[in-house]
């Protein structure tokens, strides 16, 4: 019902036959965003839309009639539209939805089927300024439209998924990660001393969305963050955190942003001075670096991601600065924003295995409470050479 | 474990208790940050906070460590912190916060309880760049901590106690309101013949970000669009999108924002004309300021919000323009961000009845396709004496 301009990604969708057939599903039935996207190709604007993947291959999102013309742009999935209210009904996504998901599932065969589902907790991006939540209500109407159906998780599959990119996937990382530049390269005109964190963030966060590299995709949005003095030794947080302190001469500047090209995301930071950095800083500077060096060496297939954790913290705890150094030295990006349990993780503890494909965060930092923070964080993405650093700025 | 310097919200308490005693329930037990919001006055960051509210009044919440500070300062409620991760070990939210949700549910004495939760679907506004989505798991979790316990749904008290806000609430949406001035006072500067829309909504929002307003909470975030010509037509969908048109002589521009203070949501739109508005404009401009006259004045307690509704459509139908207003006069806003099913529905076919401390949007519009669209959105509350408009800019 809908011409569909775009080229579906055949590597992704071998992939997913393949683990439907290893995982013993006759189909995955998914909601959230990043799980559209993955089986569809579609980022989804209001979090009301759902995916159909069958072992067969075929890909169907049922979706919110006003999100057709945007997803017919970017996914070469079959569309089904439906009008989640209009002014004749006062109707919501999960009434106007179930007629067209029972037609749908009914011509796929799917009565008899074993399907998976998310159940699990999982992070998930932000779509829109609000976005919708099917809580249960997405699976019971699916056991009234297929009481005899067997459903089981798929959460793990679609994790493990998420963490490989294809290679359309991995260009479109890149690609997301280029236009985040848009704003990192207003520091120099931002940065000033008095100017508050709030005005420094605000003005990098237009000169991104205002980039004309954002022509590039079909959406563009994301969170610039800026954390001065001690309020960035506060960004070893779980979260980053904008506020209005002025800046002052000498301190530590952090810029973080997590940034979103149709869905890809990034999770980038730089740190800057404010005027000539202090031998303190310089030595900050220097550990960090020589830490982000050593664990983009110890990026490779096959290597166990918690070595390349030990590698930068060695270097940290080499320069006295192991205490500082928080948290892990990365977790997947891309299909994720910020979670630090999207595979794979860089972490002490990790079990993860570096894969080809892969892309994550690599973060070293150091953080004195009362005194400040630097991070540098870099989206990279696991090649058969080794790392590729996608934000060389 | 935390010294709480903010007040709780009494009249909120009050009537949360006689929910719960008109409702059977001893608790409720909610993770939607919205629902955080309403039962315990802080806005979690991350997704990954559970309040606890039981029939005799006692509010706990269990959230990231990271958030304790944050939420001692804008909740009265207890705080129950975790950690949702360490170098030492890796897990999960879920993992970590099920010792505590157990000592907490035991100490409280839920084993028997009827407990509340959200089973149901429902807009969530945007708390970061990714927050977390429990799904299934921690309606399970409760299962295995509590298994005699009694669970049911306490989506609709949800929904209904969020749609009449108490003084201390109206405030809060008032002051929300009043931040999103910041960037619509700065339209004369930035809308340009030739700039493009991308452009001016990155230069709005920066100056909502940016502005001294946002001092008087602690995060203020959100989201600004700009719709031009053509475009402007569009934004009868459920969704604002900003693209890279530049501006052209004549065009209707709309500038709509969400935006959010602590948790309290704005919806506004404004529509303004690159140079002199023709008479197609001025009539249209008419047209739709008269309309908004009718709803404000039939806006009065006890009134159907259907009659509203009704008053808006019967003056745009007057002019000719009641095809080309496309959807209903207005839906509740505050603890919702852009949701055309939270209460009070301001639709031809809506049952719900106005009453005091309710908030929503008054939005009528025209669209044409191919030329544009002009909308007027006020975020309004109704007090005892009739309409009062929070967005008088």
């Amino acid at each position: 019902m809908h011409l569909t301009i775009y080229v579906i990604d055949a590597e992704r969708k071998d992939r997913v036959i393949k683990v439907l057939a290893e995982s013993h599903l006759d189909a995955m039935i998914c909601n959230a965003a990043s799980a559209v996207l993955l089986l569809s190709g579609y980022w989804p604007v209001m979090g009301a839309s759902v995916v159909t993947f069958t072992k067969e291959g075929e890909v169907e999102v049922v979706l919110p009639e006003d999100e057709v013309e945007l997803a017919g742009r970017t996914s070469g999935a079959s569309l089904i539209p439906y009008q989640p209210s209009t002014l004749a009904a006062l109707t919501t996504p999960i009434d106007s939805l179930a007629e067209p998901l029972r037609l749908l599932t009914a011509r796929l065969g799917l009565s008899n089927a074993t399907i998976g589902l998310q159940f699990d907790e999982g992070m998930q991006p932000a779509t829109y300024a609000s976005s919708l939540h099917f809580r249960s209500s997405l699976t019971n109407l699916l056991r009234q439209l297929l009481p005899k159906a067997n459903y089981r998780s798929c959460d793990k599959a679609l994790e493990q998924m998420e963490a490989c990119k294809t290679p359309k996937e991995l260009n479109a990382v890149q690609r997301a990660s280029e236009i985040a530049a848009a704003g990192f390269e207003h520091v120099d005109d931002v940065l000033q001393v008095g100017r508050r964190e709030a005005e420094i963030a605000a003005a990098l966060q237009a000169a991104f969305q205002a980039s004309t590299k954002a022509q590039a995709v079909e959406r563009s949005y994301g969170f610039f963050f800026c954390m001065s003095g001690p309020n960035s030794a506060r960004a070893s947080a779980a979260y980053a955190r904008t506020r209005q302190r002025p800046i002052a001469a000498g301190d530590l500047v952090m810029i973080h942003a997590n940034t979103c090209a149709d869905g890809y995301w990034t999770d980038i930071t730089r740190t800057y001075t404010a005027g000539t950095p202090s031998d303190r800083q310089k030595k900050m500077h220097s550990a960090i670096f020589e830490a982000r060096k050593k664990a983009l060496q110890a990026i490779r297939p096959g290597a166990a991601a918690c070595d390349v954790d030990r590698a930068a913290r060695a270097v940290m705890n080499s320069h006295g600065f192991g205490d500082a150094f928080k948290h892990s030295t990365g977790h997947g990006v891309g299909f994720a924003a910020a979670n630090a349990n999207a595979l794979p993780r860089i972490h002490p503890q990790s079990p993860d295995v570096l894969e080809v494909g892969m892309t994550f965060n690599v973060e070293p930092a150091a953080y004195f409470d009362g005194y400040g923070g630097m991070r540098h964080c870099d989206v990279v993405a696991l090649t058969s050479e080794g790392a590729s650093v996608f934000t060389k700025f």
